[in-house]
């Protein structure tokens, strides 16, 4: 495994899908740059996306910008709450995670020490398992109990305390008004609802979708056990999010019959708890038999599964968890994540929850703004409605300065409380009433108040919509992709393994690579040519005139993962090759550009056009 | 003018191509979003500009973070130099570009006191000549000078003072690694230069490209005389930059005479300073006249002016101006800007600068990593060296503690200085020899060192390769694209202006609206194949089933620069019209999706077309 992991991300950093940022200056932890054929990988999968599903689903996409100012990320909660627990080294001023401190101190108990307890060993299995949910205090006391130490100095640690993951910065040259780099793109979407609603006409259901940067301070890993998962845990990624508003009260999905037969791993939160294994169930069956939540819920699941897997990604490696109760907001309905097995674990790469109305409420209590929805009835309704009516002038005489909060008192009153309290004061003429924002009871007299049932005619319910999102993790997705495509084969001699991508043609960075078999003029005229007929049909291609053989040609673009590779060895016909069956066909010149975006639009298969030409298998082929 | 910009920009408002950022928290100024047309809008325009360069000229793209450790920007002089002016209200703190006010005041005067003497107002307009130059001292005692104070409080000014244009931020938990939002991408690209010139196969020219945001913590101008260009003038916006490498003593460009011939508006130095206009200049001619100083800059300053008239950008508005001396910074070699009109008047919207060799030899000297690259010569070169060789024992006897500073000093010496102590340790056997490091004079004898002069064979010229440097200002281009896009026409009762923007293709944000002719099944049904028929081509669309009448619908798509509408009027064959000629021809439903993607992608145009299907002019259209 851990071999595998280093074959390629070596291959990786040696063709440049990555290199470490800002590597002239030793780099920054956590921040990578996408080198040339990791940009276009990244590119494919974003444009594919845009076409599964904003084209597809004629989402509303919007941009947003990343500095964010503090309002907002307060609505959010992310200002209060996006906190990791961290500790310092009381000398260096180094700082780590409180909890993966006392992770790994538990974990290298149990795999290191031989002389442990029964007792003990249970203790920290168990550690390890509420982790999670436990308080700065918790954490501080077990840090204390087992006498952890930092881990580079072994000198004593701070007590815990929360640290913000979230960038801080300043807006303006004044330094008042306090900023962020957003932590992800989604609240660019909910407080913008008001208008995404009216531009969709009104109407539900309606989903928006943003792809962006999204910035997390996080704090690298220092533990020796786990690895770094350096290309996993980064300060800053591309977010693709979308927010699906639909009615609360119908959640059904118009096309959820196209991926209701759609087979695959899932891991429902019963099977987790007693202990089985992710199996396969039929999506139908997973949303008619209530183990997902929804229909709306269930498409997207669906959906996100073939884009998984129509990337490359390895249906085998690829279930769908859902999250135990302990890991779901308490707002939320239901929330699944796909997760895709690589060498580091099973990681979770998208995750598919539905909110409910929990962050359109909050940004409408934070900005007054009514961030609502409304369904017009095909007839009003009559309905009773309770009116509650402050007499403001009574109250102002009884109450002066404690006015409004009694008025807001009396009107905040729900059904029970008022007809009992109407009831009362028809009887006895006053009532005792308890005013929280005062901290003590009034008597509201007769006179103060009228409360009655009213009938009303309603034209419509107005509502908060609940939200479905998929959020895609795009950095994740590329790198397990990577891991999924990555194979070696021997070279034709046998002494060496060669390095392989089998990107579908859709992911390849580069669609086709063109090779004149030897260095002469008038082969490297018409690679010329045909690199202008591809450029003219929009195929990304990479010429490699070397003098090199045309087998370490061949291993090279395998190496990036060129689907397809055109030698040129005549002037009137070249020999067309496939990566992975290294399979080749003679192709007219003329005809070879077409003949590759047939391929590699996903017109034809490799298969489709094998047949229609004559196949090859000269001296020219391989080493 | 002003009148022409309110229906721009309130249509684009209304419409959602722009939405100002965190609306419902009342805003931060300099903050927009791209609503789902403006966002569509951007999508087409980085789609075409990977085409048209990174395909085009098979560049290496690359993606590097936005967050910046300190480091880098120090060394690109961002830290140190990156920096408005400003001046406080002293009472209230509110800042204001000081160079703003002072050309805000100067301005007022010369427009509005006609009492003014005409020694005043040369005064006033040298002052606006030359603010661009004036140090925080000599703005500082302009602004006392004048008297001028804050304009909103009329409270006194403080002193000028350097306020950095970058967000800062900090990296990591302990809050000891500064960082910076990157105020343009290039730095990513340089810092990268070794690696990507070895993907490269170490060869030059070779260009490298990158799209992405860029922040810059700007002042919004307070002026209440010139418009506050709210949407050209942000805070964070997306830049798509290229730096292609070229050996300085070799700047043509193989692909130079395929942009030749054209002929556009070019406004050269010595006209801006004779006081001449901008003229149409065949760049060829530009070229080999000397007023674009090599070949390739010359050549992208033709595929920029190929980019922004495709795009659709008015080749009469568009204009390419060189950089006066004062303008260009000391390094770079020539420097022209494409320059837009519109109503906010000429503006930089493209940057393409021949920067030299500096940002290379910053990253060198500041990481101490070579920037470099290697020309191999065919045959060695015979070349004759100083080699000066300090005898570290003798030198360690005489000096103890002080040898490395003697050793490095000598190291250090030109060939004339060490010619001459040669000479001098050879007649009189010692020489007095200034040691900076150490502050003072030593005696050098001649066994502490040898010098000579030595033939060597040279197989390559190591050399720091010039950047060629095109910078695309995306927002800005888009925003120009829009007014040059928009015109209105009378409905056809004449009772109003219908607004329209003439996208290209290209450009549009959606390519095809379909409408059913009236609410009904069956025309819904047909709707919805076609749909489906676009989906799978490829093609965004909006379908439209409100009841409103056809004309006002039409009218709907116009404004959002829809090219081609689709009216579904019967069950088998459909009226497809095209948004600027209103033309109308009637296709069958099967083939509508192909004939919609064949005018969208460019293979046909709509007068390609038109003679192939019959046309129309039935009741149905426009109102």
């Amino acid at each position: 495994m851990e071999a595998f992991r280093q074959a390629v991300v070596n291959t990786l950093e040696r063709r440049l899908f990555y290199i470490p940022s800002f590597k002239i200056y030793r780099g920054v932890a956590g921040l990578y740059d996408y080198g040339p054929p990791g940009c276009a990988v990244k590119s494919n999968v974003l444009a594919f996306w845009r076409q599964h599903f904003v084209l597809e689903e004629n989402m509303l996409e919007v941009d947003c910008p990343c500095v964010t100012p503090e309002v907002v990320l307060k609505a959010s909660g992310h200002v209060d709450k996006f906190t990791d627990l961290m500790v310092k080294d009381e000398k260096t001023g180094t700082c780590y995670r409180a909890d993966h401190l006392l992770k790994d101190f538990c974990k290298e108990k149990l795999e290191k020490d031989p002389k442990i307890t029964e007792e003990k060993a249970a203790e920290f299995k168990h550690v390890i398992a509420v982790l999670d949910e436990f308080s700065a205090e918790e954490l501080g006391s077990k840090i204390k109990e087992y006498g952890i130490t930092a881990p580079d100095t072994k000198n004593p640690l701070s007590a815990p305390y929360p640290f913000n993951l979230m960038f801080q910065t300043s807006i303006g040259p004044s330094g008042v008004s306090p900023g962020y780099m957003r932590p992800e793109t989604a609240q660019g979407i909910f407080v913008n609802f008001k208008d995404l609603y009216y531009y969709n006409g009104n109407k539900l259901p309606f989903a928006a979708a943003q792809i962006g940067q999204a910035f997390r301070n996080e704090v690298p890993n220092p533990s020796l056990i786990s690895p770094r998962q350096g290309l996993l845990r980064v300060r800053e990624f591309t977010l693709a999010e979308i927010e699906h508003f639909v009615d609360p009260e119908d959640k059904s999905h118009p096309k959820f019959s196209e991926v209701a037969n759609l087979e695959f791993l899932m891991f429902p939160r019963q099977d987790q708890v007693s202990g089985q294994s992710a199996r396969i169930i039929r999506l139908g069956e997973a949303v008619s038999g209530g183990i997902v939540n929804n229909e709306t819920l269930g498409y997207f699941i669906g959906r996100v599964y073939l884009f998984l897997t129509y990337l490359g990604i390895d249906k085998e490696r690829l279930r769908f968890r859902q999250h135990l109760a302990n890991e779901m907001a308490h707002y939320a309905a239901d929330c699944w994540d796909a997760e895709i097995e690589c060498s580091y674990g099973w990681i979770e790469c998208v995750g598919i929850a539905d909110r409910s109305a929990y962050d359109l409420r909050a940004h409408t209590d934070k900005s007054g703004v009514p961030l609502v929805a409304a369904e017009k009835f095909a007839e009003p309704i009559e309905v009773e409605k309770l009116v509650i009516t402050p007499v403001k002038k009574e109250l102002g005489l009884a109450f002066k300065g404690n006015q409004k909060m009694v008025v807001e008192a009396l009107e905040a009153m729900g059904e029970k409380e008022a007809m009992e309290m109407k009831a009362t004061l028809e009887s006895k003429g006053e009532v005792e009433f308890q005013v929280c924002t005062l901290g003590k009871d009034v008597t509201i007299k007769k006179n103060m108040v009228t409360i009655s049932k009213e009938k009303k005619k309603e034209h419509q319910r107005v509502f908060t919509p609940s939200v479905i999102e998929p959020s895609f993790g795009i950095g994740r997705i590329i790198y397990c992709l990577y891991e999924h495509s990555f194979y070696t084969r021997p070279s034709k001699g046998g002494d060496e393994q060669l390095n392989v991508f089998r990107f579908p043609p859709l992911v390849a960075p580069i669609k086709c690579t063109v090779f004149p078999l030897v260095q002469n003029q008038q082969y490297e005229e018409v690679a010329k040519r045909i690199a202008k007929s591809l450029t003219a049909a929009g195929i990304s291609y990479k010429i490699d005139i070397t003098g090199t053989s045309i087998g370490k040609r061949y291993a090279r673009t395998d190496e990036l993962g060129v689907p397809l590779a055109i030698t040129v060895d005549s002037t009137t016909s070249v020999t067309l090759r496939e990566r992975d069956s290294k399979q080749q066909i003679r192709v007219s010149i003329e005809e070879v550009a077409s003949v590759v975006k047939e391929v590699t639009d996903g017109l034809n298969t490799w298969n489709d056009v094998l047949w229609k030409y004559p196949t090859h298998s000269s001296a020219a082929s391989e080493d």
